[in-house]
């Protein structure tokens, strides 16, 4: 089997590494590059029984990417940087011929707007190179796209109304820490919701839409509509659906925090003086914080993250739900991450099974629910993701009787 | 007249100063010590009319202090800088022959502890001198004491209860700003909560105990039991007081974010390493906060601060309540000063009023529960602040039926 290249070794990729090394039979080399050459080598370390190849890169630099891909002759790149580095990184497998995967969509360093736009018109270059390209698969976007592609192929006729469900019930034990990077943890919130209904996309203010949501084994949560890319990537491929909308769970205890830290300037981006020394206040909390990578040890209970799907199946209203639950104890267990990370890290791996393997072989730049979603779900338990369909499910979103 | 000193320029320091100055047939030169000469020297050009003398001092060093009291010869120096200043310029007064008054009891820099221990030691040392001094003359402890006297005075025969009651109910119009120095409001709501019940300090964690009480003009607000100074020196000069209790409201955003910051460290007064720099994450939060000075052009709404009190009177129960509502606008009309520094303030400068004219005259240092309340609460309504007694009042706490 061929080598693959994993970009980026924080805690998601870490998470795809660790999936990868536990499968030598498939992935018998893995390079794995980052800014920061020292989180490369300890992964090397975590994972003896695997040929993990350390290297420095910055993702940024396409020349650079180039020639480390022109050295290695990897089959596929697997990005696990940021989102700002994903058009560098297509840009380079496109010109060293390697296929490519992501978890999230581009966005400007500038503007805080996810859109696939920017990476959809590598396309026909990408088609041309005969080499391929799978956006966004990490859990949601990700899974989410595949568990509507299985839905839509297996139980429906036509699927009109969505609704993505995501619900962090885990406790890690701290007053306030965030799961990832601050920035994004605050941008959820100080966002627009967005969301579509019969084509067009409807904006209203931050959090201003809320509802409760009973989540397996977790039970009733108020969450938020929030926006998320693949939103519109499945309003693009699924053209019946009438409105598609996403709802994330936020405690109040955790909105209470971020809100009291933007009520006084603490997330200003701007340096303030201290002493004479520039201090940007959103740098200076995020020092205070605990690093999300150390919460991993004590976090403990659920995740459920879901579709809610409304439509008809031959001639026939029909409700379904399909939906993954897991706990943090889990993914401490099998790769000493919490679960945030664990299932954003779980599902690259999967699919980099997939197209190392030809099961998923197609020209061109795609979104998961544009390619067969069996083959991805069908490994997905046995990787650590188990998931469930409930059909005639009884749905949180009554606002629309069919 | 003679001169009078006044020692601190704050926002509690410039209301006295500004109160002073109204009466120069009273007060004819005003000597005003600050180790910030600046503050000093601007209270000269806020008040054209009156003689004000700016004078650097560093209130920590009694020979500096000594040798200002015997350069200007004041009958009487006002104490409105730290309760850590206490001592030292007791000590001065005492060395130097001159009466003294505070507004707020001394505590050890190394432990948040009010206590007047300290201060009554020197009650004899200033007996034999001749002098007096009147210890915390604020308003809440000062007028709040003077209000249990008058009621002692004028309509007990014993008092059982006492429950001092304080609401802020103005806007400032900011989403949080404190009214003081940032480590003193955390103080209150991280200190145990403590009153005097049945001869015993009694201790319960801090914020456990809340009430609504109904503050007249404002209306019903969730009150928090804490400590207060004068609690110490009622139950000691009016030992038939089976229990005494001070209420404090905090209104739940205020609370809600003081305790976001505390939760993630904000608060912490040891320095942690920003880039090289150590900044101290409690003075880099009160960067980010409006100076409290700021808030009082905008400062809008009722402050009321009370006392209720349950006894006998003639051999009937009897109830009775005496406050202080004052609006933030007519603080700033008057003196340009938010209500909370400004009713700090004013009691002060009656008091300095009683002193220097002999209406108040007695050696040893003293409690304003130990004088003659009628003459300071007669003066109290044309200084600006207002108060009225409602006898037979419904009381909040009637967790006590006599």
């Amino acid at each position: 089997m061929p080598k693959v290249m994993v970009v980026g070794a924080g805690a998601v990729g870490a998470v795809t590494v660790c999936k990868l090394a536990q499968r030598p039979d498939l992935f018998p080399e893995i390079v794995v590059a980052s800014r920061n050459v020292t989180k490369c080598q300890k992964l090397t370390e975590k994972h003896p029984q695997a040929r993990i190849i350390p290297e420095a890169l910055n993702a940024d630099d396409v020349q650079a990417t180039i020639a480390l891909l022109q050295k290695h002759k990897p089959a596929l790149l697997l990005n696990l940087a940021l989102p700002y580095q994903d058009l560098p990184l297509m840009e380079a497998c496109l010109q060293a011929g390697v296929d490519y995967l992501d978890t999230a969509s581009y966005e400007p360093p500038d503007r805080p707007l996810y859109e696939y736009s920017y990476q959809w018109k590598y396309h026909e270059s990408f088609e041309k190179a005969g080499i391929m390209a799978v956006l966004g698969i990490g859990f949601d976007p990700g899974i989410t796209n595949a568990f509507v592609a299985y839905a839509a192929k297996h139980y429906f006729d036509e699927i009109h109304y969505l609704d993505i469900v995501d619900c962090n019930a885990g406790q890690h034990g701290r007053p306030f820490a965030t799961n990832f990077n601050l920035e994004i943890n605050l941008r959820e919130i100080t966002q627009p919701g967005r969301y579509y209904e019969n084509g067009k996309l409807i904006e209203v203010p931050p959090l201003s839409v809320s509802q409760d949501v009973k989540f397996p084994e977790i039970g009733v949560r108020k969450a938020y509509l929030i926006f998320h890319e693949e939103l519109e990537s499945l309003v693009k491929h699924f053209p019946t659906l009438r409105r598609a909308r996403f709802w994330m769970t936020f405690s109040d205890s955790y909105l209470m925090h971020l809100r009291a830290f933007m009520n006084v300037g603490l997330t200003r981006i701007d340096p303030i003086d201290y002493e004479g020394h520039p201090v940007v206040p959103i740098k200076f909390l995020q020092k205070l914080l605990p690093d999300p990578a150390t919460l991993a040890p004590d976090y403990k209970g659920w995740v459920s993250i879901g579709v809610q799907l409304r439509g008809v199946y031959q001639g026939k209203p029909r409700t379904l739900f399909i939906y993954t639950n897991i706990r943090h104890e889990w993914a401490y267990a099998d790769c000493g991450s919490q679960a945030i990370a664990y299932t954003a890290g779980v599902p690259p791996a999967v699919a980099a099974e997939l197209m190392v393997t030809g099961v998923w072989k197609k020209p061109g730049v795609w979104n998961v629910e544009q390619l067969d979603p069996d083959p991805l779900l069908e490994r997905l338990p046995a990787a650590g993701l188990p998931w469930k369909v409930v059909v005639d499910y009884p749905l949180d979103f009554i606002d629309v009787p069919e």
